[in-house]
């Protein structure tokens, strides 16, 4: 039996993780449960899986919930502690009892409390990809140091995680991350111009949120895989391939010493690499449908476009600079997608303003997470005020 | 340094491993070589890796190379002990230093001194394919009870060991074996028919031996390796499935009771497979060059279709139906490859011919290896009667 927390359970992780906690009743156990403001959500999650701690960023959110939950003396419900703050989700992330801590919160939000679980030594489901790309040598070094492990659960680093298994590290050479190359890949430049971001959010393979999908059409979800990539693996940028895969079967691949490739494939679906994370080293049952090759019939695989594409050089060149850079990339990005859902600024806009913000930073060494949320804030503003400027 | 002996040392896998040896003199020492009668290759082979010990099968060309190998007053040739007949191939097979037995004799010959090596608990880099598929569960069940590891040498098998490694056995659900579909996958039946052995023998993505070919286009090849995975693996025969892939690329696959799949893909060289049973764990910097997907661009994937190649049908009945009835399959097909390579029956005929004498034998349960050799030379005979029968 494993004692899980989660970190963002009202997101589509969570609501996953929480499936798998139903379907394998046995198997696991759900402690801490953290979210931001969705209350409802969370309520209803509350008195189905019963866990013992709660947290909400959101401190007016958590004065609503407690009122929702004060038990009343005709019910049998448990009794749950609900925090709130920075403070509240580090408690939680933090928990004694906690054996797994699946970090799932969307964006920069997740790094404080998911770098403070490594710290607690909890073995650590990585689906925020945040962490590893804005502090990714402090978040290493920590776990290194701690001995806690990060088990990927984005189905790329998943696939790499299976494809390396049982396999000697120093045997690798390259990593080859696929990408289905997103709802744009074959739209002409023109047309790109004036997208709007509803047409933009229609992936061709993957059901994910809106932020995740707008970078999948940038290519920059991919830029920021890559620089996860080389923190979860420990293997330099050079090292670290991009294919477009647009029929997303193949997850991702490990190239090794003797020329022999090894590939994680499956229909996309979460809740293979996420129960993967979870249950670790062991497979489950999950029902999932088989992969019939025969079915899908052809798999292609291209070169990525650099020029149609330039966040995911951007990336590239983040991670090669280090330091702060990484960080400055990942809240410009994040603006500059927001800015582009609210209609504020054009799709080709999003990698323009990437670009001018990282031009406009000196990347500093990171001595400490301190470093990591000055560049972050930075990059936010400046990013937000050429938005606002454009408007 | 491992010691090695090769069983069949002047075959093509032979030629391969000692390729190997020569690139890493630090890894590998020869220790012993067998062949059947060729012996001007067997001079050259001992004259480079100076084994210990080398027997022939046949007595006369070990007679000829003891001639050859006699040390002269002026020559610093080391003494090469030279024996021959099955007794002396079992002598080689069992060396008390030796590490790795590479079992690369082509046919049934390899059949006992395989077993014995096992019997002598070395470690076997399997390429001969018949003694797992005359005689699977004997050779199963000696393995298991020394101790003694099998690694496969075969691509397809060491794909799916390469796609097992750090899983847990439990967790496997199916085996899919890839076939490229062999030279004449698309011909019309009609001109199959009357095909001649040179166009049979154009394999379109491995350099392999005429025997070998021949089976790649009747697909008999894969349904044997169906039944080498069957032992190799311990999976039963309903869980070992065959795609036609025509690329060679994706070598086999392995699907997981959570669904994932994984794969081992590469450019066709035998060397990868074979450096990876010689040295497993660690894989060597063979100086193979990478595969680079975005330059095959496509992988495709078909069911195969039973009714245009029966064999591979009948391999898995063979399989189902146990017993002495694969070693008649087996046999049954040699003698048919033999007869259509020359040129006494036509290419439909092979199937009919193992049809009709699997038709004709009753199939016993394997109390031991005599088994096997009965059944072995029973259908031989019947499948010789008929082919002579006809001319």
């Amino acid at each position: 039996m494993k004692n899980l927390v989660i970190l963002g359970s009202t997101g589509s992780i969570g609501a996953n993780t929480l499936q798998l906690v139903a379907d394998f009743p046995d198997r696991f156990r759900v402690l801490g449960l953290t979210a931001g403001g969705n209350n409802d959500r969370l309520f209803a999650q509350i008195r189905r899986f019963r866990p013992r701690v709660v947290a909400l960023a959101d401190e007016a959110a958590a004065d609503r919930l407690r009122r929702q939950c004060r038990p009343r003396r005709d019910s049998r419900q448990a009794h749950v502690e609900i925090l709130s703050g920075m403070e509240g989700l580090v408690r939680v992330a933090t928990l004694n009892e906690a054996d797994t801590v699946v970090s799932a919160i969307v964006g920069s939000a997740g790094l404080v409390p998911t770098l403070e679980a490594i710290r607690a030594r909890k073995t650590i489901a990585l689906a925020n990809k945040e962490p590893l790309v804005m502090a990714g040598s402090l978040i290493r070094e920590e776990a290194r140091r701690q001995g806690s492990v990060i088990l990927p659960v984005d189905s790329e680093h998943s696939a790499i995680f299976q494809s390396m298994s049982g396999q000697r590290p120093g045997d690798v050479r390259r990593l080859i991350l696929t990408a289905s190359g997103g709802p744009l890949l074959d739209l002409p430049l023109a047309k790109r111009r004036t997208i709007k971001p509803a047409q933009a959010l229609k992936h061709p393979t993957w059901q994910m949120g809106t932020k995740i999908t707008i970078d999948s059409a940038t290519l920059m979800n991919k830029g920021l895989e890559v620089i996860e990539a080389r923190w979860l693996f420990d293997i330099p940028s050079e090292r670290i391939d991009v294919v477009i895969h647009r029929q997303s079967i193949v997850h991702s691949m490990v190239e090794y010493q003797d020329s022999s490739v090894i590939a994680q494939m499956g229909l996309p679906d979460m809740r293979g690499p996420l129960a993967y994370a979870l249950n670790y080293p062991e497979r489950m049952p999950l029902g999932l449908p088989s992969l019939d090759l025969t079915r899908v019939k052809t798999l292609t695989f291209e070169a990525p476009n650099l020029k149609r594409f330039p966040c995911l050089g951007y990336a590239y060149e983040a991670l090669k600079a280090g330091g702060t850079l990484p960080a400055v990339l990942n809240a410009a990005n994040e603006v500059a997608v927001r800015g582009f859902l609210q209609g504020r600024i054009g799709f080709d806009d999003i990698a323009r303003l990437i670009r001018r913000t990282m031009d406009g930073h000196v990347p500093l060494p990171l001595s400490g997470l301190e470093d990591v949320l000055e560049a972050d804030r930075w990059a936010r503003e400046k990013t937000l005020k050429m938005i606002e400027s454009k408007a």
